[in-house]
């Protein structure tokens, strides 16, 4: 059994619990909060919930530590801290960040002896993973992302600090003629606002400026400027009704030649449509700390990503089960 | 520069020597044939041709031998008798009998210290590895494997074999009604009948009994009595126009549900859509030669499977800038 430790119980943790369930040679050791833990109510009996800061006091208790804070301000402090303590993934998903994290947490690793997995989810993750056995593979070629339809949190949150809005969900929706364009092999060039549109449902404060608030959402730049960008009012209910779900998904797309005269192409893809970001985020994370847990054993110290793991080490079953049975 | 070996100069072994060019960190050392290497030309300049019985006289001149002929009494062979030689990579695809070659060629390298890679193309291969990834990610769900539209070469020999018939090509395709209901994520249980059909391009003799060929082609066992099947007969030249080529392709799909009751549904896809099988075989064969010279050079002998070569491998790039690029 793998004592698995979930360190910060939001979205992300609860799917790492319900998760584990799934995961008959897995089993949920102890919650750390930074809450008073008497207030955190678990869906597993059983379980102790400590405060984050006596982490330290449960070393021997936990095999690996799933790391669930969020990548903007917790995860850079709290997965190198950790990494010091326990064998740790966590989901560090800012990506220009991920060099500057790894060396951190890497130091920190190697030091205590412990084995630390980042960037664990689906991108960064499988689709990271994604565009390296299709590029290995393409080597001449091109790399396409698309994402969604799915809820962008970060972009929802940008619009619910706009005044007058008091609710607001944003879903990145990749434009349809160009992923078509992209999966007959054409390679072509494609600007940030022919891939995706941004579609925004938004609850405003009675007698808000509507006009004024839908122009600040389609000027806000990094965010909204550079896309084509819809706004629809909608009520309280009608969000709760028709958005309260956290669906997400995309694909990755690669097209490249072969042949003595690049005569061939190819085109490969990997595409997710995923109802939960959080849960399926949290699927993937639990089989790397199997990983971790493995690579712990064979004392394998340091920071890793997915693209440094045997893809068996993410399987409960034998390699012999393995190969006969998915080769 | 990783030298690599060709034996056997087929359509694959040609696939390798155009692939080999995409990759400036690999070079072509030596072909080896058991035709009289003096009737073999290459299309790459100043390379040997050596007999495929003189292979040990040339051992320091290889880095990792490809292993190019075929997986039904080739490869069960050559790859367990080279592999006392060299590092080898073949793609032996008969399913079923994956362990035993595993096992004889295990046995060999680790006598002789070499590392050997089997199995590797895209199923088995990307295939089966996209099989483990989505099934470690997704523990409660089920696997999908359609193939098409695509050559079989199999099924288009044994209608050659028909008496009467001069020429033929089969295509496998899958049934569009089953692709969409495995992406809705509804899980249904399917036959082999519901999931693909032939479609076959038959060039029959001059006054052959067109009715007869139809039936035996329809009623044949194990290739074709438990599908849905078409035949077209049409001239030699029809089929040199329309059907020379060798595409093939198709999707791994695992559906899978999520949640503290399984309340969310996931769909993973991984797709291939191939101009030319052969050449997109040996384009995956040589990146995981890449990975045999790397293993060998740590000393990790004995037999691998795509399974467990850690994908980073693969790249001819630094784990810093995958990390960088990728992540």
């Amino acid at each position: 059994m793998i004592r698995i430790g979930i360190y910060g119980y939001g979205n992300l943790g609860r799917g790492i619990e319900a998760a584990i369930r799934q995961n008959s040679d897995l089993t949920l050791a102890a919650v750390f909060t930074r809450r008073d833990p008497k207030t955190v109510v678990l869906k597993t009996a059983g379980v102790p919930v400590y405060r984050a800061e006596d982490a330290q006091k449960h070393k021997d208790e936990i095999d690996v530590m799933i790391m669930c804070g969020g990548s903007a301000t917790d995860l850079p402090m709290q997965t190198p801290m950790l990494a010091g303590l326990f064998n740790v993934v966590d989901s560090f998903d800012t990506h220009a960040r991920i060099p500057e994290h790894f060396a951190k947490v890497d130091e920190v690793a190697r030091k205590a002896g412990t084995t630390a997995i980042i960037s664990v989810g689906w991108d960064p993750g499988m689709f990271s993973l994604n565009r390296l056995y299709a590029s290995a593979v393409l080597p001449d070629g091109k790399d396409y992302t698309f994402w969604g339809k799915g809820v962008s949190q970060g972009h929802s949150d940008a619009i619910r600090r706009i005044e007058g809005v008091v609710d607001a969900k944003q879903y990145t929706v990749p434009v349809e003629g160009a992923l078509s364009a992209v999966r007959s092999g054409a390679c072509p060039e494609l600007t940030v606002r022919q891939k995706h549109t941004r579609e925004c449902f938004v609850v405003a404060e009675d007698g808000a400026d509507l006009e004024k608030i839908e122009n600040e959402i389609k000027t806000m730049p990094n965010y909204f400027a550079d896309y084509d960008t819809t706004v629809h009012f909608i009520s309280a209910e009608e969000l709760k009704r028709d958005h309260s779900g956290i669906p997400h998904g995309g694909s990755v797309i690669r097209t490249g030649k072969t042949g003595f005269s690049g005569e061939n192409t190819h085109v490969i893809e990997y595409s997710l449509k995923l109802d939960s970001n959080p849960e399926f985020t949290a699927s993937v994370i639990v089989s790397y700390a199997r990983a971790a847990a493995r690579l712990a054993e064979r004392g394998e110290s340091g920071c890793k990503t997915v693209l440094d793991i045997p893809p068996s080490m993410l399987s409960s079953e034998t390699p012999e089960e393995l190969r006969k049975r998915l080769l």
